[in-house]
């Protein structure tokens, strides 16, 4: 079976981290919108009166299933791809820090947007400013601390252990999407979370996500995504 | 067994759909915060330097489980106690839909606070405007939309079809939430979501339910949970 992933095509965004797992997993998958009138046959898809039509993309179609919401679509691959934990309890430490991550990725998102996602960064940049202080002061440090004591206390290696799960890859996503939007801030802030600096550079080594990276799978980051580079807001 | 719900004692917030879910189950449940000492025992379980520390309130200790993150509770609670459907793919379409209403809440909370989670609304009031005037001129149509059509087009009872799930015990918190605090804006906006109010009568008849609200489980609505009624942002 050939997974097809619908996401815009014209960014990482939140389709990433599932582009990600589906990467280091080696799975056969079509990244629909971003061939031949894929944007159209995702929206046509997402307009569905019946069934179970997604809220947004991204979406994954896996046979019969469609599968919406970036968390739960790493739930299901994690667990047919040996990118979980595999008891129940697992599953669900597992599927709860990726759940900590998607909040953290609003946050992210709403650095550049804090007066809603319908209005262009250009009207709100100066609450754009005051939102990213804050992100930066209190957020990062909440967030980033808490995944660096939980590597820290599981042996350095990834988050949950020795072997990596979909989170490991999320978090990888993380450092690279904050290093591009906040060069300066976060190379000031690097120096006190050793350990993700380190799980970064294990997830970038894997064979197949080094090869993903270096292909044209992978879009580059730019300024329609959730991380984006603006100069006023970097320091 | 009894549950036990680890939450913010004084307000509703995220850790209502948990209550909700809990009191429409029957199930038995101890609100630890709520008791002699329990903010201090929820922190100090948030403090854990191994094993698998919630990142933040609300958890559910179900015997040697420690459970974190609101919609994976409920993906628990909902396989055990009928909350949800029962195949694979409707288990993760209830738990699609419920991520979609977690997206929500965030937006709603950023109505009051559009600069970030850790300063006073009092020092956003006038952002706080904006973001509203944009999550009510774009965002709630469209989630509140969205909901509206899967409910018509499952023949007009619950979400899912004939019987409730968590899904449509968060959806009543949403109606009766938005009542509370934009009490004008959701007169008006009401009249072209029958089918959610609808719901939203049914899920308040459930005996359970009922009995809940009626009861001093329930916290009354504040100023300090998500839904806030700020005259000014009311119109």
């Amino acid at each position: 079976m050939k997974y097809e992933l619908y996401y815009w095509p014209e960014i990482q965004g939140r389709g990433e981290y599932v582009r990600l797992a589906l990467e280091e997993a080696g799975a056969a998958y079509v990244d629909v919108a971003r061939g031949p009138r894929g944007v159209a046959t995702m929206m046509k898809m997402m307009d569905v009166q019946k069934g179970t039509p997604p809220f947004a993309p991204p979406f994954l179609k896996a046979g019969k299933l469609v599968i919406g919401q970036t968390a739960n679509i790493l739930l299901y691959l994690g667990a047919r791809h040996g990118l979980a934990l595999k008891t129940e309890a697992g599953r669900l430490w597992v599927h709860q820090l990726q759940l900590t991550i998607t909040d953290f990725v609003v946050e992210i998102h709403d650095t550049h947007h804090p007066l809603g996602p319908s209005l262009y960064y250009e009207d709100q940049k100066a609450p754009a400013k005051k939102r990213t202080d804050e992100f930066w002061g209190e957020r990062v440090p909440k967030y980033l601390g808490y995944f660096e004591q939980l590597l820290a206390a599981n042996g350095g290696a990834y988050v949950t252990g020795r072997r990596p799960t979909y989170v490991d890859l999320s978090l990888f996503q993380i450092v690279e999407g904050l290093r591009y939007a906040f060069p300066k801030r976060m190379k000031t802030f690097e120096k006190g979370v050793p350990g993700l600096v380190g799980l970064h550079e294990r997830v970038a080594a894997r064979p197949n996500i080094k090869a993903y990276l270096a292909s044209e799978r992978r879009i580059p980051f730019n300024e329609q995504g959730i991380f984006r580079r603006y100069r006023e807001l970097d320091r």
